[in-house]
């Protein structure tokens, strides 16, 4: 193991969103530097970044360039293309590692990998042509949720199936991408553990957190959530179980359903979480931090809860609100400075103190 | 009143020390952008910022050019060039106000100010002859201290005169600087009102912090300080009579000695304070978000504390302590990103919460 990064240095970041953003601004405070790597223009991290490289995964020579300029690289999202992979991580380390990416890039990889740990998962079958969907509804019965295998997030990409004749149209919005079948589960809510593991081995997890959803995209997570001593003992062991047979690096996202039979692993995502934003006002050390100081080889920090938190999502038109909000007491205002309101894109997050 | 600024606007600083690299972050949590001005290449502000100008304040064009780009201008030290004042306050507002920067710029202006609010300060007498400071000595007593007017921090330019023997030594360190005698307080402690002033005259302040300093540098701030109710109350009803006074609108940090015959105003200065930066890890809103809030015509945010720290402040070589304290429980660390090391430099500071 290298000896952790010392203050001056930069941390590379993939994707320049929200994520990055808040990503830059923890890693401002152990005195790191950060570079964002970006396709789009005026990406919100590179607001608070101190360079940023504005080109497409593909251009070899600017990710040639990128890393060459930082010590180390992580990334805000988990669709980076293999070929960008290929380059970089024959120049610096990466962090989380290859093979967590390529775990969760793919819904079917991510089920049977969750298996093998034995884990619970939903019932699910892959789906490559409509006959195959047809046999899997037979096998796994309805409702049930088809989903593309890559690239799904924020409830895209997926098409609820309440019975056997909603299989043909459901099939078509899959738009011939490879797709998983899944059963339905009868949770009572979803759960998720944000868990980061250092480059030591040592493991670190903040209480779970409560998850509603709107619309397929999460709308509040609340701290403490509903779970028994039992159910936070085994969400915990869980992530840990993943993060170690992963040899992981970093924070990640991992969402649960709980059932009275237990917890099911919904999936989860090797990146700092929408699901754990409410560790900035939660939380000495939040996940943002807790994710760089993984990435840069210190140890983790305390993520002991000294309050208790509703996040909620600020989306679309929600900015509208923000006079309002910005007076409310026991608040505070999170905005990730886009430059466009559209409907569904995540614009900020209000952390709300409950105790 | 203008209007609030909304996510998205640019707020320029002068300044890119420290205290303007935390303004930065505090302004991203809210969406906006930063803009900072400063001398001094690769300040620590410009790690977070979105644009930096680096020139003097002395070039006229490059603060025409600063003002065009920015929304509204603030400052993280009060020690700014009258004529840079001047250019600036001609396209873009400033805040804090002028006023409040002469007061607190010339130590004679600011303990006038102070007594004409019928506060308590130490005794004083000004000094700009050795026969001056020879009668002073005479009026005030020994021990006293001898301090520049202007220009003076961390305990630079000033000398203690012990006896009236050492009153030529003491001139003589003044170097011919306009000069201030003040009398010795007597006094148990040292503690520091944070207060916010917002545009419409709304007034919040922090917990008052107890303050140690070692060899003229600030190196603790504990919260909650030792005070009595009347004497908390005391200390807030003197900074927010110094808010309204200046019709100030922002952060001010203001240091008080506790003695038997009350709270005795040592100075204020016009910005984000060192013995403000506890908040970051004690409150919802921090002192730097407070006092963006305030600039950009926000309602002032929830200062209650939620936690007991005692922040300390990495002067020079305590950096060579990073490992440790970056293991320690309930302690978060604050680094500045500065390149080099010197004695007696402020590196970072950290914020241990006790309960």
């Amino acid at each position: 193991m290298s000896k952790p990064l010392e203050q001056g240095a930069t941390i590379g970041i993939l994707g320049g969103g929200q994520l990055g953003r808040m990503l830059s601004v923890a890693a401002s405070r152990l005195g790191f530097k950060t570079h964002i790597f970006e396709p789009g223009t005026n990406p919100p991290a590179g607001h608070v970044a101190d360079q940023i490289t504005t080109a497409p995964y593909e251009d070899d020579a600017a990710l040639t360039a990128f890393a060459g300029a930082v010590d180390v690289i992580t990334y805000e999202f988990e669709n980076i293309p293999t070929s960008a992979l290929d380059t970089l991580e024959a120049l610096r380390p990466i962090h989380p590692n290859r093979r967590a990416l390529a775990t969760s890039q793919d819904r079917l990889t991510e089920k049977k990998f969750l298996q093998s740990l034995g884990l619970n998962t939903a019932p699910f079958a892959t789906v490559d042509t409509l006959e195959d969907l047809t046999n899997a509804i037979k096998t796994i019965g309805t409702p049930a949720i088809l989903k593309t295998r890559r690239f799904g997030y924020d409830g895209k990409g997926q098409a609820r199936i309440m019975s056997p004749d909603d299989a043909p149209q459901a099939f078509a919005d899959m738009a011939g991408a490879p797709s998983l079948l899944e059963g339905f589960v009868d949770f009572s809510h979803e759960v998720s553990v944000i868990a980061a593991r250092g480059p030591q081995g040592d493991i670190a997890c903040y209480d779970p957190g409560e998850n509603a959803h709107i619309n397929g995209i999460l709308h509040t997570t609340t701290v403490p959530a509903k779970l028994t001593n039992a159910q936070t003992t085994d969400a915990v062991l869980l992530a840990a179980r993943i993060l170690n047979a992963l040899d992981y690096v970093g924070v990640m996202g991992v969402e649960l359903f709980v059932t009275p039979q237990g917890l099911i692993v919904n999936e989860f995502a090797p990146r700092v979480h929408n699901s754990g934003h409410w560790t900035q006002n939660g939380c000495v050390i939040d996940q943002f931090e807790q994710h760089i100081r993984a990435v840069a080889g210190w140890p983790l920090g305390d993520g002991k809860r000294h309050s208790d938190v509703t996040m909620q999502n600020l989306i679309g038109d929600d900015m509208s609100n923000i006079a309002t909000l910005s007076a409310e007491p026991n608040t505070a205002l999170h905005l990730y400075g886009k430059a466009d309101v559209k409907p569904g894109r995540k614009m900020g997050h209000v952390n709300r103190i409950t105790a």
